[in-house]
């Protein structure tokens, strides 16, 4: 039997991260291309507490089907913390919970645009997010970012351009893999375009609470009184990834028409994680709990950048990041990008992701991203000494 | 903001089941429209053991992100467990673990069909599937059921006069909503009938171990020596479906696509319930907890279709189910469908499933749909005396 995909998914390659976790899951690799959270920072002691509560208490509706929309406790918590708490969300919004942030794009991306549409991002951006947007057979394209956020001119031109915007999407908070925040004032002009050329933005915030030192600006979705921004939230990095719990505030015709799809794509999130995570926010110090994993992230990041000024400056260029998990590195023009990274891990057992992985078109942009969340710090001490080693030999020194 | 959404996500209406199924939470109301496991069938004390195992040995392992393809401990028991106990998977097959089975069909029909392309399906068919396959925005054609399966005539009709037919899902088990079983000759011809005109089989598979004397004909995907058939497995109704975990089990090339579209919709499946699910298949008296089932099933159905006789019949015609979950009932000429569904669940507090839900142009059949797996035996006595009492107001007895 030959197989034959449509072409949207015909076009579609297993995303380069996840190819690149699994060789650098094998044993001895330092992990620099995951964007997992720390082993330290998962609060096992309490989430056991949590399951061991539910179980005795609540096993049939842990283990039972329940509503797509998600556990009703879990809605009405996420509502009232993102009102409170970022001013996200008002009364023309919902919520839905989802199967992970990520399921947040494949929803709003298959309800708004298909073939004949074009979707607008972030260049580079993060590759899951991209192949949902692009198996929806829009046609996806990437503004190149600036160090505080999009082109605006870029985007002007891309909107002018291209027939049939329907969606913007935009990781304004310590972007992946860029490390880039959106300024206030961009943040502005991009809602400004979208509700003068009808397009709905998408804002993906799973870094926002991993800021170092300084909260990044407000949301897009809290200056939303257009009704035209849907927001990603997630507890994959505020909790835990394997609970595959994110969720969605948008305008409620949005998140019906979502329900709808996501009933399509698998019913409902895994309630007992749904549970778990309802009980994290409200009823444990989850502000505790970030400001422990600020510190904990801020300190591996002064680490890494510490033995990236030793080891890889300055022929490599990178920018000191201000939140979140990731280094945005460019590589001197006389190292090939796609070279480096396959010698660094296979040679050299560091694991590194080629920056192609989030360029829009997949080409080489002469970038990899480091991410320092998942090495220990002996691993990051080590593996920037092993890049160096990698740098000077492609560069004949 | 006036939204627009793609023509497939705008032709998509919610789930009428799942709409009804939240009418039926109300207190009170007695749910005979749910496809939920009996409270009593979930093995709450060893699945609470089994939590416990897992996050004393493996904490870090269960909230972390993990592989796409699923949990691979329990990739490998699935694979075994299918090839031994049901010849199902060969050495040109894979297995990929889903959120569900409901996400095989998102997957695959995502993967094969799109506009300009035909899916086939037993009409009516499980309504959760039949919008995954709508959404793809291919023509789903609906194909008559007969007491063993689909009208083979109809079936040949249908694949010479719809273009490009890609795919042709089937529920071949106590399906979902007749409770009919496709017999052994009829799965030989839908095979040679696929293979003949170049499409793929997508036989989904959730009631079958759920017999209550006899086990059903072999799986269509246990003949498939011409990789033509994808075989959708699920946890849902022999342990939980809150820990939405499901399988597939498809020629590598098919398992190689579905794995990268499975990464922009989810990333991966809930990796506790993984855990969960493998321990339980592994290391627990599955097969033990399989015979529960069916005895617990057998005695329920046996209780309904003894009250259905008694309260029901003459005028409402069904046929004793052989397994699953459901029976499908059909009204007197006298009695509107829609009206019957609607005065039931209003006035009497009893939910049913109108038919149309289940049929592929969501038009009346004139038929409801029973399921005697939720309510308590009680409420199958209370429920189906005022069904006879809503059947006599209609009938004007």
């Amino acid at each position: 039997m030959e197989y034959v995909f449509t072409p949207a998914a015909e076009k579609l390659k297993p995303s380069a991260i996840r190819e690149i976790l699994k060789l650098s899951s094998a044993p001895n690799i330092i992990p620099f291309s995951a964007g997992n959270p720390s082993p330290e920072a998962f609060p096992v002691e309490t989430v056991n507490g949590i399951i061991q509560k539910i179980m005795q208490k609540n096993p049939i509706g842990a283990l039972q089907y329940s509503v797509t929309e998600g556990y009703v406790p879990l809605r009405e918590s996420v509502k009232k913390y993102m009102r409170e708490k970022y001013s996200v969300g008002n009364d023309s919004d919902d919520v839905i919970i989802t199967c992970g942030a990520q399921q947040v794009m494949s929803l709003c991306s298959t309800a708004l645009a298909g073939a004949g549409d074009t979707i607008l991002c972030e260049n580079p951006s993060f590759v899951g997010s991209l192949n949902a947007l692009k198996l929806t057979g829009a046609n996806l394209v990437g503004i190149d970012m600036e160090a505080d956020g999009m082109n605006i001119e870029a985007l002007e031109n891309a909107i002018k351009n291209n027939k049939n915007v329907k969606l913007l999407y935009i990781i304004p908070n310590f972007q992946n893999p860029t490390g880039i925040t959106t300024s206030l004032e961009k943040r502005k002009k991009i809602y400004e375009l979208a509700k003068k050329y009808k397009f709905m933005i998408l804002e993906d915030n799973p870094y926002g609470d991993l800021y170092f030192d300084q909260a990044p600006p407000a949301a897009i979705k809290s200056m939303d009184t257009d009704g035209i921004v849907i927001y990603a939230g997630s507890f994959s990095k505020v909790l835990a990834p394997g609970l595959r719990v994110g969720w969605c505030v948008a305008p409620k015709t949005i998140i019906a028409k979502i329900t709808a799809i996501k009933q399509t794509q698998d019913v409902h999130a895994t309630i007992l994680s749904q549970m778990i995570a309802n009980e994290f926010l409200t009823a444990c110090d989850f502000e505790g709990h970030l400001e422990f994993l600020r510190k904990l992230y801020r300190e591996k990041a002064a680490l890494c950048i510490e033995k990236m000024n030793e080891h890889l400056a300055p022929e490599i260029e990178f920018q000191a990041p201000s939140g979140g998990l990731f280094a945005w590195c460019k590589l001197p023009k006389e190292i090939d990008m796609s070279e480096f990274c396959t010698l660094s891990v296979k040679e050299y057992g560091v694991a590194v992701v080629p920056g192609s992985a989030f360029d829009v078109k997949e080409q080489p942009n002469g970038h990899f991203r480091i991410n320092y969340s998942t090495p220990t710090n002996e691993q990051i001490i080590k593996g920037m000494a092993l890049l160096e080693e990698l740098k000077n030999k492609m560069l004949n020194k």
